[in-house]
């Protein structure tokens, strides 16, 4: 068995992220080829060296060049700066390297289809940190859906509302930058993410959005426009003709992980939270009206691969843990050379509903998701 | 101090709701005029006596006219199916009396505003049956929010959902004829009347409404097109810049009385659901990062007026006890010939925001809201 | 038919508790006979004719024994001070009037099961005001008990837990008086009613109390000993074989209505709490793992008799519903002259369980429960 | 910085925990000594190596003795079946070695207590596995007692529920050996180490414990008898006087993780459940009545050491980081040549505590707790 050379980009939030889930996933699943931690790339010489020392990888650098182009570096991990991830992804396709690469993709829709058109093209091994959807309560969700049990889909109700930008004399961020921010941008695209995932295309869309805070200090401290939505409500009409709304906010004052929905169809209901990612709400018709009612489901070993990480149910995943199953996905394909989910293709289709929302209320009127 | 003369026409669901607040109102409250059970009216002479036995009104009629005419008669209590809103209304105003009329006050907006205009012109007391609206805890979002504890409102978001529509060979109902009907309308209006309540007025909509069950089996056992609204999403634009979205919908499996929102403010957040109407979820900003979180507040004897009901906070008010609270204030308005809330007026408001939401849902753009 | 003439003692919380129930029940049910309202008594003349003009009574006194003595009187509520139970109580039966009685029934067991003796010997039909009994959903789970959907019980784990004693420094209340006061016999009875109604006899009993604050100020502000039991925790061995535990606490900060319970069973378990009583959680052994999970029953027109209440599911009883279907009950049993549920030997049952606990505690032992 | 030499025994459900966590350890905290995996024992040379490998352990062995003995182990990590927790643990404490032991520490309370005198006397650092104690939001409980947050605790009560052996017919499983199984020791012995931990020493106990099951299926197939409960309730007594009860249950249908409890203090309240173990309740007395309510706390970065797995709030940590957390405790011990919590005298107090309420449960009385 072969090992598979890592090459980590990055090793702030994301990158220790990624750390983590590569420290884990040889040890929770029986991979065919194992990592192997080649080497990690951060803006400096010094911050990569600590980082490579903390998480065991062999070897650093300040050039992401570098270990694009290192022989022993089979796949790439692109943790930087969301304004990096159009020029590594390329590197690292023009180098037949896997690419793993933090959302969002790029920072425009053309950049992120001609992204997964490279890909595409080179037959490379693509997938994009959509964590959220790596849950198993999600796969449980979609199968549900999927085998007819709450019959056809009429309404998909989604959120994700955080509150980490509603300080609005907080220090600027590349969040607020207009290429690749915004509420929308930032969180938005894990509830269509979700959306796409659970029930399928999505075929136009209206929206309203806002800027609840016109101005915010700038990175010199002098006041500075902002022009990226805070929060936004959208209409979404899906291609099979289910009705759908979502919300996003980062705003939310006392939300740090409201990332949720509520899914009708006309033989069942289906809620979740991933405030409380291990439980799914589920309704579905029964015969006895006296004791009919939501059932809270609890993660077990009953859901894939719940049991590689615990073989007692109720005991509860992490958020790190569902990056551990993304990087069992992702290297599981990496080896067999399939295509992993969600590539650059599916990332880019999330994209073009985020910028279809973002026109649509921009210029008040329904728009036809591209692509 | 004298009586005021009670005239009932209807004694189903909703005439069964008034008469049990017309018993209780004088026991739980102090008025300053008692209500004495006149008059009950209903389709035909059988059904109003008994009705009348059973809810301890003093005299039937078949002829809701002449119940209006009848000079023992001050108030006018209209439950009767929707179409004889209108009629029944303008005839209560005519002959002078006040006016309790359930909803929708009218099927077009036109009338709405008509009937709005002659109570104002006739100086009339009237109240609509936004029943929802007289919960303690809803008086209690409503001051938080105007005493500022919340900051600035940021985002509405907001859902009706039953399920008493979903079997799609249930015998046919009013609700489903086009003068009246629909999930907006009937389940839609609620939350608009708390969006109005609570946040204020709504400037501009954007919606997409679906009928999942195109044809039903109609009155006659023959299947019938339906032209009314199953579920809808919309958008809502407030008057103020806030930003909202809200969806009716009457197949919600699972659902028996999700009348829910969440609202996000600058400082804090607040969350509702009629689900359990004795609870608000209230989260403000506060010093200590480490015990920060929603609270849960329990309606009790601090909320009024609750304590009419129960001294001790925690034993929770019902159903009925909304429609006795809703009594308390029209009955207290007659008698000091004051206006009423939600009056005509109020509810020819809301009736604008479901009509422009309707419109903007069939020709796909955004509508601004009349009056 | 012929009416019932009430006669109600006492105007406070409970009383007016009572009088709310006796305007709705006629209203709500279709019973055999009406109530009257006859005769209210109170403290004073004043008190009296205040409550009686309130509350609709056609007169009032401030001698219970006149009232109970009136001919016209048939049926007779006892909402007095505790220490009047007994003795009111007595000459009601003794005048071969029906009872309606606020619990606890009596100070000591032995008196009790006296007044249990003599209106048994009198045929007497008598009820206790134990009313959380009365709630739909309560049916429901004994119904649910009873036909085995949950297997044989293995254990009861309950408790009553309020905050109103809290405040170390407020003024004295018969709470606190050694003749029928402390938090096992004021809430401990609540929750031992649940388990005697859903599982059944209790044999044996250990328990630990405390006083938490051991003098308050009494009625002449001056500092008194409190003897009776601020908190308690017992152990029950029921007669079948179950386990069980309970506590009873009027101190417990931040709960307003913590009447709760959770029920093992060797197929399902059943969990409910007051703090939201309309609702019911459920688990029963499915064939599928995947989708099993505890299900949240709302209480609906399925549940008898929500329907009498409101035809549509969701929409919520509240406190002083449960008193009007405790009033159904016991006037039902009046007018055929049979036994009410839970009588005057069913609340000295419950009394026997008290009495054991406090007995218990007291001598650090397993104690026998009484009859 | 020299590193620890691990040496593993087992590696079934715990063993693999523990090689998670020591994957995952130097990652995700910055440690004094990483641990470096030298050997892993198991029952066979195949097993062991088998596990050694996918756990990256230099070597395997099928002789523990040999494992403890290897001088370039300093820390032994026992997660054998309990019967061999005693001799390993001696073994391992005789050899010098630091010692991480899964629960229960021994069969008998005397065995526990001779482990805690060895390891006393060897100075060795011992840490036993209740690695529900490390969960941040733990340690905020722990923190708002200690400070008075919610004054003097009044009542703990408590509850460990599975339903892992309600099965009748399930193989056998050491679990209900005499020696060291039942509930009271397998669940109930969690529940014990929370309220020590928040509370305190436990002075005397009574309980009810009872066995649904009398027989089961043996290793043999054979029906054998079963003498240890499937269920226990037991009342406590605190050293400091507050009062208390716990529920021990292995037969709770649909309960997975309900290790739960509720605490009452003159000034507030907490709430808990290990089913949602990144969220604490908590109540205190405010000066707004009409806002006061229990409120729910998320863990996030202001709760050490979560910031360590994640920067963002909210985002929950997995079973497993608790016993990653659980290990840069015991590591960061050992190269300190500190005590850890909870050593061996720890669990041989927790031990004491369920010894007395399985004596007190067999013998119908209140037990004092020994050492």
């Amino acid at each position: 068995m072969s090992e598979l050379g890592i090459g980590l980009i990055g090793s702030g939030f994301m990158g220790a992220s990624h750390a983590f889930a590569l420290a884990a996933v040889g040890q929770v699943f029986n991979l065919p080829r194992r990592p192997r931690l080649e080497i990690l790339a951060d803006a400096t010489e010094d911050l990569a060296s600590q980082a490579a020392r903390r998480f065991g990888f062999a070897r650093a650098t300040a050039d992401w060049q570098t270990l694009i182009a290192d022989p022993a570096v089979d796949v790439v991990h692109i943790t930087a700066p969301n304004r990096f991830h159009v020029p590594m992804a390329k590197a690292a396709i023009a180098a037949g390297k896997a690419v793993h690469c933090e959302k969002p993709l790029a920072a425009s829709l053309a950049e992120a289809m001609d992204l997964a058109d490279l890909a595409e093209a080179a037959g490379t091994t693509t997938i994009v940190g959509f964590n959220y959807l790596k849950n198993p309560i999600q796969m449980l969700a979609r199968d549900l859906i999927a085998a007819g049990e709450i019959g056809d889909i009429v309404s998909f109700r989604g959120i994700h509302a955080e509150d980490y930008m509603r300080d609005p004399d907080a220090p600027w961020s590349w969040r607020l930058d207009p290429a690749g921010g915004g509420a929308t941008m930032d969180l938005g695209s894990h509830i269509v993410s979700l959306a796409r995932f659970l029930i399928g295309d999505i075929a136009r869309v209206s929206a309203h959005a806002t800027t609840v805070f016109p101005t915010r200090p700038g990175p010199d401290g002098k006041s500075r426009e902002i022009t990226v939505d805070d929060q936004c409500h959208a209409l979404l009409e899906f291609a099979d003709g289910a009705s759908g709304a979502i919300q996003a906010n980062w705003l939310a004052a006392g939300q740090t992980m409201q990332l949720a929905y509520e899914i009708i169809g006309t033989k069942g209901s289906i809620g979740f939270t991933q405030a409380r990612f291990n439980e799914l709400r589920l309704y579905r018709d029964g015969p006895d009206q006296k004791t009919s009612g939501f059932r809270t489901i609890t993660a077990g070993p009953a859901h894939e691969p719940y049991a590689a990480f615990c073989p007692a149910p109720g005991h509860q995943l992490g958020f790190n843990d569902l990056k551990t199953i993304e990087m069992r996905d992702f290297l599981t394909a990496v080896a067999a050379g399939d295509t992993a989910f969600p590539d650059f293709r599916e990332a880019a289709r999330i994209e073009a509903v985020v910028d279809a929302i973002l026109t649509a209320a921009e210029e008040r009127r329904w728009v036809k998701v591209l692509g």
